[in-house]
């Protein structure tokens, strides 16, 4: 089928279904980053492939958004297709409900699947087009009928993440998070649904493959005071797993039963985090019940870590650390840069990580970005893209792993040769930027935003910024972006907390020249009591040399160097033991007094 | 009549209004900071002179709650009256609600002046006595039966504050106001009530003297599509005045004649802020009117001041400059530092700052904190604690005026002779603070809270901080504390523009030894265009030399003790003109290149 057949197939259905407009994002029924292709309707429908973006079907015509990341990509994908782009954040380009008022009238009806929107969405849409009398109605899953070879939802075995890397039981987590929620309100019985997929798999110390890069498994969870039920397709739990879940006192039901079971409930209050929780399934919960909508106390617990899974962290920090030395030595040293490209390198990274013990996966799509390509945020090197490495300009290199030890995610800027004084001086600020805030001491009930600008101050000066975030959490095992904290320009109430890690990670992208991020992982550890209470600090897990060939020494102050000196030291030491001769040797050089 | 003769009289209004309790805050009907006489009724009922407090009087029982600057001070002065005392903010004190709840029963009322609660107060208090089943109740003034001597409300006259002064005719304010909330919704005819003093004397371009340290007159005032009109005492209206705002439209009506008016409005739209506008006159609109509570679109007006201000403001800053200069000069070479105290220095400076041209008045009162002293925040020096000066430790002087072209307010923390390590590492780490903020550029929409930190860092490494925020707005010839921006830990959504004034005061305070903060006001000007979009900078528009024999120079950054040194030479530079040879070359020194 063509797009245009597959559009024609679409539309076929808006007479049954009453409406006059369909609209298609890019997620799955969990509000996932990472979606499993049972779910990439807006891939098909469209032919685009790109991460995000939403796709618009009336009766004659039919829109792409997205955001600037994607605009020459959709550019290309949708030629010949009769799909319009429409450039997010450009002046001039409708929102999607303008969109709507300027091809429907009043009285008319805009479908979408209740499933792919969650709460906060949907309630946003309704609300924009009820202004305009244009009306919004969920209806079953059009592509079931229409996408003939569609992918079944995942049915991949889910397993047991064991105790020596959780540290905490399932039992005692669900204590912990009953807790949380009995001390909202005592007055009614109360249950939460848990629609985010790494906060199942937390919950329940399982793991699965059903998403790319993130060892989850597609389903739902809901507890009550006194039950747990478990709403997974029967065919992924295997007898082993079958026997932990009864043991915890979890109760198994079909994937699909959801909607029957949110929908037969008697009155209890149901909480619920509406940006992760689908439209579908707030919709299903039985009127008898109240509903309150919440932060998940999940997030909360899952983001502060405990002991066990600390240990695990440092262990998994000395693994990649060892994959980035040895990878960084063969750059340096073994490879024939003119005969490696940027998937090259990728492959050759992912070999060194694949050879560790306990070695799940990535934990994200690989970014190699030589020149050009370091100034494209989230660039994935193609075949059509891939570009021969020359010795000089930067290669940007953005990676991570899943082991069962936990998830990392690491940032280095690496001089291939020669570099220009612009590119040495923004090597230099970020760095900067990364110090200063590795080296930060914050009073407790401190929010990441406070400590923003300490990463952005230096570039600021000379009129430089990046658009992302400073810092995001990284999950156990689970999600390489995880909430709730995060250290960004833009509030976020949540308050950074000791046993919390968080990313640092500046970078500065000059458009057709260069890019360059330096991103280790902090760990937050109490710093002592002191004036009005206690204090933190963070302390750098990351263990891989930071190289110091682009520095501008005069740029930095000795208190920066003083930091540079000793994290070198603690990588040297702690890398050293577990490499060989030459590699030692020269870690020792790159890790060495500046 | 003595205290508990007060409360005694307070009670027997109980019955006629069929309350079991009333609550007197410190506030007035216009939630400002200083209070005229009239509304100083807790002082009354309870012979605590403290700025903060409120007071709670049962049939049996009376309490007073302040904080921990008033805990000494309010257990002294309520000695003999019956009246217990809680502290807020320490474990194990209840709350108002809580007290309340413990000494009365469900159905029991509880009466609060409406005129002297905030709607935000009264709301959040009806909340918490409503969960107890206890109810609130809005009477008249109790006081003005049983308070025989009670001050008027203040009749000073009103006095233009001219155009070259005030930059815009009010005529051109109150389009800008109109224009603000027309676009907020065009459904409905919409006004603003306006309760904020300083939002009244910015809007008319008037000033008045009816509350301390700021030049503000009792009034209120209401702004609709076409119609202006001012509530206030007629005796406070010079014929000048009267001709003035007859020519700009404004329609007078007597102070009182608030509520009758509100009570009478058809149905239009009441724009309010509610934690500006008072209980009382919220409830007197009419219930055919709708209200819709925001955030005063004329505080963000006031805020960014215009270039006659900004040009004034500059004129105010030399001219309070020069006050300092003559002041520091003389305390370092004239003044016989033993025969001095607290007192005798701020009647020192009040003298100086009275002798300049077009000086209305302090802007707060003085702060003049010797030694230990200078610990305690909001000091201020009485007979019983006036400390004579010797020749070593700190002198913390907080101060300002109120002159026509601006208002000031600038900290200096002057060594009086020699002093320890501590003191000194304290002073140089609050100053890098101090220069670090001044410093900072940052993109367009950026918050306060921001760019707290950099204030605050250096302090933090040593696990000290102080709990005031690092800076506050400030009016044109208005009040010193003026928002709607702020630096602080706290979130505050409003963004820092260009033409905003701010304060960058960052202190240590150390009960019991010696307290150093130093204080500058910043302009927020434009830095220039830069990756994605415009920057914006501070200049450092405070005008006086900050003490250089306390610096450890080890401690600052070679860009710390340039910027010290350029402002230092700036300062020389405006002031110098305007001294006699002797402070010239006193300010030489101080100015000198660390």
């Amino acid at each position: 089928m063509t797009v245009k057949e597959r559009i024609t197939a679409l539309r076929a259905t808006f007479k049954q279904n009453k409406i006059k407009a369909f609209i298609i994002p890019s997620t799955d029924p969990h509000m996932s980053e990472y979606v499993a292709p049972h779910w990439e309707a807006r891939k098909w429908i469209s032919g685009f492939t790109g991460s995000a973006g939403t796709v618009v079907i009336t009766e004659n015509e039919a829109g792409l958004w997205t955001d600037s990341r994607y605009f020459l990509q959709a550019a290309e994908q949708l030629q010949g297709t009769d799909i319009e782009l429409y450039k997010e954040k450009i002046a001039g380009t409708p929102t999607i409900a303008d969109f709507l008022k300027s091809k429907l009238i009043a009285g008319d009806t805009v479908g979408i699947d209740g499933q792919v929107f969650s709460v906060i969405e949907a309630r946003t849409l309704q609300e924009e087009l009820s202004t305009y009398g244009i009306l919004l109605k969920t209806i079953a899953d059009p592509f079931d009928s229409i996408w003939k070879d569609r992918p079944l939802i995942p049915q991949n075995p889910v397993f047991i993440h064991e105790l020596q890397y959780a540290g905490k039981t399932t039992a005692e987590k669900i204590s912990a998070i009953r807790e949380q929620y009995e001390q909202l309100d005592n007055r009614k019985e109360t249950a939460i649904l848990v629609s985010a997929l790494d906060e199942i798999a937390w919950t329940l110390n399982l793991r699965g493959n059903d998403v790319h890069c993130s060892p989850l498994f597609i389903s739902y969870l809901f507890i009550t005071k006194s039950e747990v039920h478990l709403f997974i397709m029967p065919e992924k739990i295997p007898e082993t797993v079958k026997i932990y879940l009864e043991e915890a006192g979890v109760q198994l039901h079909g994937y699909q039963e959801i909607i029957p079971f949110l929908q037969q409930l008697n009155n209890i209050k149901v909480l619920l985090n509406p940006s992760q929780t689908n439209y579908a399934t707030l919709n299903a919960i039985s009127a008898e019940c109240d509903i309150e909508e919440i932060l998940s106390p999940i997030a909360l617990l899952k983001a502060i870590k405990n002991e066990v899974e600390i240990n695990n962290l440092h262990h998994a920090m000395v693994k990649d650390g060892v994959v980035m030395v040895k990878f960084l030595k063969w750059l340096d040293q073994d490879a024939n840069i003119h005969h490696e490209t940027e998937m090259s390198i990728e492959h050759k990274l992912h070999a060194l990580r694949a050879a560790q013990p306990n070695f799940f996966g990535e934990s994200f799509d690989t970014i190699v970005g030589y020149g050009a390509h370091g100034a494209i945020i989230h660039y994935k090197a193609t075949p059509e893209t891939d570009m021969v490495l020359e010795p000089k300009g930067f290669l940007l290199l953005d990676s991570g792993a899943q082991y069962f030890e936990g998830t990392t995610d690491i940032t280095r800027t690496i001089p291939l040769g020669a570099l220009t004084q612009e590119e040495k001086e923004d090597y230099t600020l970020i760095l900067k930027g990364h110090i200063d805030l590795a080296m930060a001491v914050f009073p407790e009930r401190t929010r990441g935003n406070q400590l923003d600008i300490l990463a952005r101050q230096h570039i600021l000066k000379r009129h430089m910024n990046y658009l992302h975030g400073t810092g995001h959490g990284i999950g156990s095992f689970l999600n390489t972006h995880e909430g709730p904290h995060s250290i960004r320009m833009e509030d976020n109430p949540v308050t950074l907390q000791a046993g919390m890690v968080v990313t640092d990670e500046p970078g500065v992208y000059k458009a057709g020249s260069h890019g360059t991020r330096t991103e280790n992982i902090l760990l937050i550890v109490p710093s002592g009591e002191g004036m009005f209470g206690n204090y933190l600090k963070f302390e750098t897990i990351t263990l891989c040399p930071i190289d110091k060939r682009p520095i501008i020494k005069e740029l930095l102050s000795e208190e920066e160097i003083n930091w540079l000196n000793l994290y070198h030291q603690r990588v040297y030491d702690l890398l050293a033991p577990q490499l060989d001769y030459d590699e030692r040797y020269w870690l020792a050089n790159a890790t060495a007094p500046l």
